[in-house]
């Protein structure tokens, strides 16, 4: 049966809206016979579970005792959170209408829709965006709860309780967040009529991108002004870490928040779900939604639904167990590895996870036939292999992270020995060795682990279920796996990344309570809280637990970029598809050898470089003035800096991270809609390129500044070397790394994600008007978009200089 | 007529192998009927001239006066220069051997060539090195009289003859670089018989590029080790710029002709061979080399070689001029900006390399005629206007760069700024932001002219000598158009790029030579050469020509970088057309559905990402040693450093320079066989992906570390601050910048031309071995080569650390 002829897509994807199959027709025989349908709404109950879990834990978490000097702390730092939410707020809703100014366009105008069909898709977009703006919200919540608790627990002298208190706070945002995001996909996918299910997935999922980008730039900026105002201070007037005199403390408490809390949370949101839309639209696509193959299609449909389903079971039960053995093991211990308890769970994880991917796929799909009537025995494990691949690559690649940023490295060494006698010259450069090193080695792991998911998409089991004639479909359906994979431990990732800024935040706490001189504390904690505390063991032991935090927040930014690029075919797909049915000859137009496509190129690696150049200058030019307030307003005699001048050094922070983030959240719309309607394969090559391009700088930035923190540890904690010249180089290496790890690379993930998506939407209103035969007006506002864009980039270096002083 | 099928080249290049048409049977009526023959032989007369310039130069500058205490110093550096170069010539002779190897292998073995045309490839490979290494000693050897001339000619107090001295030294080194580098491509092309022609272009390519590399790899280690070394004595110590009390100034001096005078030398030779061939295998493969087609195709190379020749003419015509002009104007003036003539130079060259290639292209293709007989009487001018984007990209890339590099860029001030309250710390992150903002506006640019470039592809006259049925051979021609046209001007950018290491010499010798304290100096002078030295305005004047020289190096650097791009798709033109004969469907299979170029985008980037780490790990280890042996053997109570300790410093750098080299190349060297071994369209994704890249990092590398150093001047020319925290700030700045500019940057061009070219090599030795039922032998040798690749990888880091201190 040849389905296809020189357009691949002739037989389905009769229009170019995404329709698809219903999920009540198809059964699983080794499930009891059960529908798709049935197991959607077990699905919803299972998140019902994980979600009430998460909101226990957030409860249970409140209700942990804490000394009331430290809870005025996390109250004040909750404060500064929320003022800095409800103005992002606000914010989101501005771009939200950029966005809704296309969906109306585009599905009213342009196709026609009914005006209800239209609001339901501009719902499921502002459903996005609340998502990823309310598991922030949550996040952010759960954490300024725990960090206090954290703190007050590590007066017990024990290394546990203030490490458990985090660890629970992380796995409660994890499983809260990946159980709503699931929800949301799934009620959009049984309860929506069939013709919006698809364009309600695009809108969701352009929604969660938007935001989860502006969350990350915005956050990544104000948490390194934060930053490196109050480190620079460390050299300036040899300050320790946190002293409550340094009115940028507060600030840089809060911007852990709105950086290490807010990004991650709202990016894994955006991730969890853009993966996942990519392979429903990429199915849907090349299956349909009639006849064998849509049933097909609903049946791998289905499967990807309960792989999801199923991992918020297994994250549930690896932390049980993993909560059961370490608190036994380590639960009165007076010393160990905080990473050790960390490091298992992952493992756990993803031990049980692969186990479980193979057993639930052989379950539901071990009698699997083609459209031929074939079986198909072997295809529960070929897709088991490449799913694990993905689920692999999220335990290895924190591994491979610790090889160049944890603080017994080599190379993290190489720059504290290339310090002592090349002090800030060479500590920067030896930085910057690692950094590229790391993303020499990663990339190299991630193309493995993709060309072991190409030569297994080359079985024929997976061959059967492609249409004729598209050869390359199967490998892309395997990397879109693959990314899916990498998440495939989703509450755990998210929860050892949302670890951090909570033991961050629970080592400033301390300090700025002042605990040790409250007046009778010693007594007054043993009446009301019955033990004695021990104030040197919860230093040592919340500083540890705050190199721990370092580490797993690096380990988790070389996951969450690693599916922008893996799944980056996969998401463009949707594109590819539309410009073969409308002008044919897709693929040998895509070839490397069209000038298009190398044009394309060009740009995204130049727009990657921009935005790496204009997200840090945002920060250099906050960080000057909060660094001049800083030591103008800083007084040495005082016990504890003035609110007002804490509060002005938040205020700082937000106005310039809102500046910055405007500049470069409008010349990225601007040039998406400008790039795609001059014209579409240039505007692959363009996707792909920012893709690659992110990859490999976010990569390098995130472990360059990785290891400059963790060089900076070394000499503070096991050299004991605080103060010296040393100490000095090192902080200077430190805050270089500070927006490289928070700011700049972190944002590529989303930021590309969004451009994709946005960039389907992009195109299709492109194609629609050049048929409606508005090439000039589309032309017209391509030129006008690309001069915007140009002048915002113009706008991100030359409207952000550091201001002349008087 | 339809001359292609499905597979575009049945027609033309029946056989893989590079063969030319003959040029005795083209004649040009508009230039008398003269034969393209006879223009190649008048060709080698121009060649002659130039290299003639060239020597005379070289002579007239010996000849000019100097005084015995800065003669004995220039004596000095070329000797250590010297001892570096053929220390050098023995590593490029091993180098050789390998390639070598491969070219035996290939044409012997594997081709069963006669023993006597394996061995004129072979010695064309030989010539190409030679070539490389030939105008390196070149370089080398009137730069180190130049820069004691120049120095002592500053002491007549006048700005004009110490710069006017390391002007001409440049134009010498410029012409006599491409005057023979044209003498060879000439004599391959009408002395070697038609059959070898071709395979000896490519051998000479590869023997240029390999030359070019390792000395650009080696030089850029070397002079960075040199220049950290003694510059961080600046913050340690206090010294001033080139105390002979450094044991580091020597070094330095060396590194600076092994670096910026060696470096761009080898660099432009082979650049400017490179995409000659590049161009001429395009039309040889595409037009062939009987009939008709043959005819036009010898008609384009004739003209191409023309349009070669001409730029000897016209870089000598306006060097003449401009020296008359600004001769007469500056001659006897006090002050002026030295970087005036400079520009000028640039911008009055291309201004008559246009207009001089639409009048030669006008006579030469005004009465064109295609395959079919129709005059296309607009061939000529849409040929010239793409050149012409490339000739304009020569003079436009410059201004672009001093946007962020130039002393009075707004970038510059913005580090200065940054660094007066955030230290080395906002010091970095702006030096780091403007290298991101200028990779975007310098990429942009590019990518502008190549648009144009690809418009004028579209043009009907341009398509009617392309083969029916690949639309997209015209824009891969009009690509390598630019590059070639980025060097239309060669001469005069090699010549303002060698401005460079001469004026900083020229200052160093100065100092060395103590010649103010020379007993009886002003007498001695006065008696011998009949004027009065004026020490101060020598010092001012030698400072200002030095930061000028820091401009035009940065300002060559992107230019170079630029071919490797812009040319990439015409430089695997070669290996694009051998697939699709071999194996068919090429388009096809190079599209970005393809897994194999995902996968082999993602090796490029990789690679190139720890190519930049492996070269600054190396300048990190050598520098560190480097610091350690000055900062032990410093005497600060002596007049200048002992002889012994500048030399332990020379082999210091010598040593870090050769092993650091040895990994990369070897890396590099078995990473492209073994990837063209596995898979050739893997392989040609990741050649596009290196050339990518690398454009990108190269630019932000080159002028990052532009930035960094210039804002150094700023705060010691301009604030005249030497010695306060704000200059230390910026030193460190300079330092971090130093392997960023000179080393990392500056080798990627070389790099990525080796790569392809051997590539083209690679796989045609993959191909053959294939066809000859050697698949299993071919896997093997791929996976071998590929395990040693990644254990100089491994090596470039773990085995370059910096050693354990006793």
């Amino acid at each position: 049966m040849m389905l296809f002829g020189g357009s691949f897509v002739s037989v389905m994807a009769s229009e170019a809206e995404l329709r698809l199959p219903s999920l009540r027709e198809v059964h699983f025989p080794a499930l009891g016979g059960v529908s798709g349908y049935a197991l959607m709404l077990l699905g919803i109950a299972v998140c019902a579970i994980g979600a009430l879990f998460g909101l226990v834990q957030y409860l249970q978490t409140k209700a942990l005792p804490v000394h009331e000097a430290m809870r005025n702390v996390s109250n004040l730092i909750w404060e500064t959170c929320k003022s800095y939410l409800i103005q992002q707020g606000k914010f989101l809703a501005l771009l939200w209408a950029l966005i809704g100014i296309c969906i109306i366009y585009y599905f009213g105008s342009l196709r026609h829709m009914p005006a209800g069909s239209v609001l339901v898709i501009l719902l499921s977009s502002v459903l996005g965006i609340l998502g990823s703006y309310g598991v922030a919200w949550f996040g952010m919540r759960i954490n300024t709860q725990a960090n206090s608790r954290s703190a007050f627990a590590a007066l017990k002298g024990l290394p546990w309780p203030p490490l458990a208190i985090p660890m629970r706070s992380g796995m409660s945002v994890g499983l809260l967040l990946i159980s709503v995001e699931l929800f949301f996909m799934i009620c959009i996918l049984v309860f929506l009529p069939p013709e919006l299910t698809g364009p309600c997935f695009i809108g969701f999922a352009i929604g969660e991108s938007l935001g989860a980008s502006a969350l990350r730039i915005c956050g990544g900026i104000f948490t390194k002004i934060a930053d490196i105002g109050s480190d620079l201070m460390k050299i300036v007037f040899k300050l320790p870490e946190d002293d409550p005199k340094n009115p940028g403390v507060i600030a840089d408490c809060t911007g852990d928040n709105a950086g290490d809390s807010v990004g991650p949370t709202a990016d894994g949101f955006e991730t969890y779900g853009v993966t996942g839309v990519a392979l429903i639209a990429f199915l849907a696509l090349t299956l349909g939604s009639e006849g064998l193959t849509g049933a097909i299609c609903a049946k791998l449909i289905t499967w990807l639904f309960v792989m999801r389903i199923m991992m918020i079971v297994t994250s549930l039960v690896a932390y049980g167990l993993n909560q059961a053995i370490f608190g036994a093991k380590y639960g009165t211990a007076r010393d160990f590895h905080p990473e050790k308890p960390l490091t298992w769970l992952v493992w756990l994880t993803s031990a049980i996870s692969i186990v479980l991917t193979f057993v639930v796929s052989k379950l539901m799909l071990g009698d699997f036939q083609d459209v031929h009537g074939q079986p198909q025995p072997d295809l529960w494990w070929v897709l088991s292999v490449i799913i694990s691949c993905g689920t692999a690559a999220g335990a290895l690649i924190p591994e491979f992270t610790k090889i160049f940023t944890s603080t017994n490295a080599k190379h993290t060494q190489e720059i504290v020995t290339a310090s002592r006698q090349g002090g800030a010259s060479l500590n920067i450069l030896s930085g910057f060795v690692a950094g590229n090193f790391s993303a020499f080695w990663q990339g190299l792991l991630m193309l493995t682990l993709m060309l072991v998911a190409a030569l297994m998409a080359g079985h024929q089991a997976l061959q059967s279920i492609m249409p004729e004639g598209i050869g390359f479909a199967a490998p892309i359906f395997a990397f879109g796996l693959v990314a899916f994979g990498f998440l495939g431990m989703g509450p755990v990732t998210i929860a050892v990344d949302s670890f951090g800024p909570v033991s961050d935040n629970a080592q400033s706490v301390y300090e700025l309570s002042q605990i040790e001189s409250v007046p009778n504390v010693e007594q007054d904690i043993q009446s009301k809280f019955g033990f004695k505390p021990d104030f040197k063991a919860a230093k040592h032991n919340l500083e540890k637990n705050d190199g721990a935090g370092n580490t797993f927040k690096a380990t988790a930014k070389p996951v969450l970029i690693g599916t922008a690029v893996v799944g980056a075919t996969t998401m463009i797909f949707g594109i590819i598809l539309l410009l073969d049915k409308e002008f044919g000859d897709v693929i040998s137009k895509l070839s490397l050898v069209q000038p298009e496509i190398v044009l394309g190129f060009l740009m995204g690696g130049a727009v990657i470089y921009w935005f790496t150049g204009a997200s840090t200058q945002a920060v250099v030019t906050g960080a000057y003035r909060a660094v001049v307030y800083i030591k103008e307003n800083l007084d040495l005699s005082a016990k504890a800096a003035s609110m007002e001048d804490s509060k002005e050094v938040v205020r700082i922070c937000t106005v310039y991270a809102q500046r910055g983030m405007i500049n470069i959240f409008i010349a990225i719309f601007c040039m998406s809609l400008a790039l795609a309607f001059f014209n579409a394969y240039f505007f692959i090559g363009y996707l792909i390129s920012i893709a690659f391009f992110g990859l490999f700088q976010a990569v390098f930035m995130a472990n360059a500044g990785g290891a400059w923190d963790n060089a900076k540890k070394i000499v503070e904690v096991d050299l004991r070397q605080k103060g010296t010249e040393l100490h000095a180089a090192t902080v200077v290496g430190d805050t270089v790394g500070d927006p490289f790890k928070d700011t700049s690379s972190v944002s590529m993930n989303p930021i590309i994600k969004f451009t994709t998506l946005f960039g389907l939407l992009a195109v299709e209103i492109a194609v629609a008007m050049q048929k409606a035969g508005k090439v000039g007006l589309k032309t017209g506002i391509a030129v006008v978009l690309l001069i915007i864009a140009l002048a915002f980039v113009y706008r991100s270096f030359y409207a952000m200089r550091i201001p002349e002083e008087k």
